[in-house]
């Protein structure tokens, strides 16, 4: 008889909940995406969605509809009455014996959650620490898939060091993303990230970054840099759905700060950081 | 009220089994194994259990003995009774809201499935067509993690062009190994396959093939070879702990074998695979 094993409980097969038959779990074959609300309504929940049909295509998972996608998505977000919620989601492949090769008929698993948001006023106030870490991961992060262990591997090191996010540093020695952010410098007034061309995710926050950047006259360079650049940046922040902008005022061990005292403390949030946090207060 | 929803249900997230909240599934957050049994008798389970304590230390999975693994995988194979059985199990960091960050009390899930092993005697007979597919994976293949997207992806790939496997080329033009086996040529006389610093895993049933190959007295070279060698290698084959060795025929539409018809007929399992084959059949 053909069973399975749940802890230490054996399940004919044939009575095992699909839940544990998902390629989501077998191969991390799936896509997701987390958007959130500001004060009882969803931010750039357009931008998200048609993120969510071009990972969904990179990887082939074609039977879901991204129109029941969004009213799933608002169903679930009405029924909580969370006025500032995370919504969480993802699509696997499905449900089927453990096997690489899958057939036309398998229909893909959808699960979302919607929670409250952690309070970042904290963080946003005082800056958090970052770390490096090799960007071990797979070439195509352009993809937000759920082959995420070495953004768990990685951020389990930052917390070693007390620090609240991982930024990873390419073969090249140059910064790519965060491992649940994108990162930015600034530096002689210019805001420096890394270019999309870059093995990064296309972030949805970062092109609000931008935009609020061109809104308060901050130049713009999209180009790579080192964790030598950005631990003698002026400022540096990182960016992510659930926090927008959260300024960061220490980087390996050195703090973030200009040279001179006498512009502003170091270990402080910077002048920059606090216009785009409040320009990108006016999108929400 | 914070929700979950499971396709368009809606669930009280206090109502929620924990299988939906498994890090397996949210970032492939666990690893695996998966060994096989001849007639009766499990093979080479130490080398397998070994090699899973390798794969948790690695991804810091501390809280699962691993001689309890050893008493489930076997208790699962006498209770299901099958004597050629694929035997599948997992270990993921545990369930808990999705959160990169995991806390120290989480309690893994360990998932096992033990099913009746597929009849490759066609494909062992006949041999295989195999596809390259470009090593796309993530730096840490030594690891045998649930982050196996890339690996369906390439099979897809592979199944399109009517092929039984793909063979991952990395950047530098060299194969890798199989997106679910360990791949080898024979050219003039000699087995060749990727040595173990490679981004590979430790394949077990590749310990086996080098062990079956001194027997047989075949010289072994470990080092990578390009795509253009192995295609116009004498022979080839992979390696894989469900199917031992399965003969390699055709590599990207390339007909595998030597140069001279009259040695034997291209597009054929060749004499030394088959050698193989019957040596590794002794140690079952």
């Amino acid at each position: 008889m053909q069973i399975a094993m749940i802890h230490d409980r054996i399940v004919p097969m044939d009575q095992l909940e699909p839940a544990y038959l998902d390629r989501g779990t077998f191969f991390g074959d799936g896509v997701y995406e987390v958007v959130r609300s500001y004060n009882g309504k969803i931010f750039a929940l357009d931008e998200h969605l048609e993120r969510f049909a071009r990972s969904l295509a990179a990887v082939e998972i074609t039977a879901l509809d991204i129109a029941e996608v969004r009213s799933r998505v608002e169903n679930a977000f009405a029924a909580a009455g969370i006025p500032n919620a995370k919504i969480y989601f993802h699509a696997t492949r499905g449900s089927a014996p453990r096997d690489h090769a899958y057939g036309p008929d398998l229909k893909p698993n959808f699960f979302l959650t919607v929670t409250t948001l952690s309070d970042a006023s904290h963080e946003k106030a005082a800056g958090i620490a970052v770390s490096t870490y090799p960007d071990v991961r797979w070439k195509r992060c352009d993809i937000k898939s759920l082959n995420l262990l070495p953004n768990v591997l990685a951020r389990a090191d930052a917390a070693r060091k007390g620090c609240a996010e991982a930024i990873f540093v390419d073969d090249a020695g140059l910064i790519t993303e965060g491992a649940a952010s994108a990162f930015f410098a600034i530096t002689a007034q210019t805001l420096r990230t890394a270019p999309l061309k870059a093995n990064i995710l296309p972030s949805i926050t970062r092109k609000f970054v931008l935009r609020a950047a061109r809104d308060i006259g901050l130049p713009v360079k999209e180009e790579s840099f080192t964790p030598q650049f950005a631990a003698s940046a002026d400022e540096a922040f990182i960016a992510v759905t659930t926090k927008d902008i959260v300024p960061v005022v220490k980087f390996d061990d050195k703090t973030i700060g200009p040279g001179s005292p006498a512009v502003r403390l170091a270990g402080k949030p910077g002048k920059f950081t606090k216009l785009l946090i409040e320009q990108f207060r006016s999108f929400t």
